[in-house]
């Protein structure tokens, strides 16, 4: 099916269902997280105690793991619904935040990975590169090369993952292992706010949560946010960027975003 | 004394005292809840280190409890700033966050409500049909039967508790034991925000706090909160209608609140 | 060299250099922090796992200490994140939220400052003071009499500690132990606003980052909070105000904050 009839369907899921999204998330970006669920249709639930995840995860339609200001605690929660929601067959989305930075995200998300299947993980370049180099150590692989360009790791590590890859930045790639779509929309404000990385991977979690079709999720995901980030007031400064981030994402229909997209498969 | 009377009083409380709202509550909306104390004319403190809440608490005058993120460890800390606020005097409110979804809130719902005397529970009407079996359960009396109305609900758990019980949804309904006031305000937008429900407990927190009038401070808090969501901008999107609610919050008066109410005592 | 002509470089260092700034903060404000931190032109990291706080300090370029919300565990990361970066020389700051409410701010302050050498602590009137007390009894001085008033409590303090003590209030005062200015800019709303002191402080913690000039960089971070809620839009109401608020910092530069700046060397 061509994408953009896969697109229509994808959102014509979340109309017809009031999808649940379980977040185990970081404090600094989580309300915009639950304010962009509600705003596409969907709604968000936030829990990070151990003892409570895999009841929770079970009345939720997909999961979403975002290791921002992670911490022994709330990795330990994160794996246990994770396991859970691969037991029930609940869509699991990987926000692999800072990866790169330290040796606790480096071991938490081998772990993570090592544990639970994903459906979708989105990052920047420089986090899934990071995931494309410990997959390959932890397999036994050779590192991936440097120079290899984005649409090659996304497609090769989709493959081996077995999951859809998305690389947001000026261009971003989406890989399911078998094609890789590249998206060419979206605005430099986007980076001047903070957790725009955050919404888009919770975008895709609701998505996923209503579809299951996880590569026309990330799809829709990132060009509800970058659609949004080209029809927000950008003029009056950050603060109501911000703003209208929102507003723009609780308006979007398949239709502006069929409109506006700039997708074209490369692979 | 009538209602909109008391209402009037209860304004005039928190203008003529800066009263201090303690909080232990969730991280998705905290930084609402602190805004909208502020908007309203008092003062919020976020605090739930187990090893000064009850210092904290002493200082305050209310405590708001809401559990939409707990863990063990802020479960541990709200029961001792509870214990605290009540042989403080202190008015306690509690937010029973998604008691419903699972066990561990259940039982942490439990075991507040035996340790601690609220002066006032507010849920939606899932929340409180939780409370109404747990309570009927745990005293060993017959659960409350589903087709009873909300009103119905809301007065015999009020009275069995000894505190208000306050049931938000189309209509709300709000009850001390001997009345019951249905208010029929609002605006179906405050659904696609993240926190109404958190920000008007910790209205009624701010009211209770000047005026130690659990009724009239949950009849208010909840009005204050619909009627800004009637007044707030929505043609926008949900970014300006989140940013409207606070301005009309800040702007709220209880002639306004007076002149826009539809409250009636319906037993 | 001229306080004005300091601003400049200070602004100027800023924009020559992408500066990470780690905090470890509250969860109430954190959005609000990072969304100042961008808006100014630096990046912010926010982790609060002990054991990744010494690496991710090592990869910034200045450390912000809040304790807001801190806990048991939050305030050992803090010890960790704080000493490391005194051992790689990277800038601290410290923002006593609360300090003389509990026990437990008191201790976990005292333990903060033994451990770390801050280069800017910024709090009201009632924090710094309690720090004056703190350290006087701590260093077996006599405590600072109440009646001194606060550019004198700025300067001595500042040279026990020799660190840059920045009070902030109706008038600001900043002092490096030698000098005291005192910076008549800012507007009543701004207390109507939760986190304004924070993002104050995450603002310096920007400044410094690129700068390291500890003096200047406490001046720039106040005056550009407060021009900026000079600047903002106030008739609408306090959600408006505190969106408008951080458009202003992201329109903020040095000519604007030059232009509106009441400054004056008291001292």
């Amino acid at each position: 099916m061509d994408i953009k009839e896969e697109l229509k369907e994808v959102f014509a899921s979340l109309q017809k269902k009031r999808a649940l999204v379980h977040h185990i998330t970081n404090y600094v970006t989580v309300n915009d997280c639950a304010n962009v669920v509600l705003a596409i249709g969907a709604s968000p639930i936030m829990a990070d105690e151990i003892s409570e995840v895999e009841e929770m995860v079970g009345i939720c339609d997909a999961l979403v793991l975002n290791i921002g200001t992670a911490n022994e605690r709330t990795i330990a929660s994160m794996l246990k619904a994770g396991s859970a929601a691969n037991a029930k067959g609940i869509p699991v989305v990987l926000d692999p935040v800072g990866i790169g930075a330290t040796a606790f995200r480096h071991t938490s998300v081998e772990t993570l990975m090592k544990a639970i299947t994903f459906s979708v993980i989105r990052g920047n370049m420089a986090e899934i590169k990071t995931i494309a180099g410990l997959e390959a150590k932890s397999a036994g692989v050779d590192s991936l090369e440097e120079e290899r360009d984005g649409s090659t790791i996304a497609l090769h590590l989709a493959q081996r993952l077995g999951c859809v890859i998305a690389i947001t930045g000026k261009t971003d790639l989406v890989s399911d292992g078998k094609v890789c779509y590249a998206l060419n929309n979206g605005d430099s404000a986007l980076t001047n706010v903070t957790g725009t990385g955050c919404m888009s991977t919770s975008l895709i979690g609701s998505f996923l949560a209503a579809s299951n079709n996880a590569l026309t999720s990330a799809i829709a995901g990132i060009l509800t946010m970058s659609i949004a980030g080209e029809l927000a007031e950008k003029d009056k400064g950050m603060g109501t960027f911000h703003t209208s981030l929102i507003d723009r994402i609780s308006q979007m229909n398949v239709q502006t975003l069929l409109a506006k997209s700039k997708i074209s498969c490369i692979k």
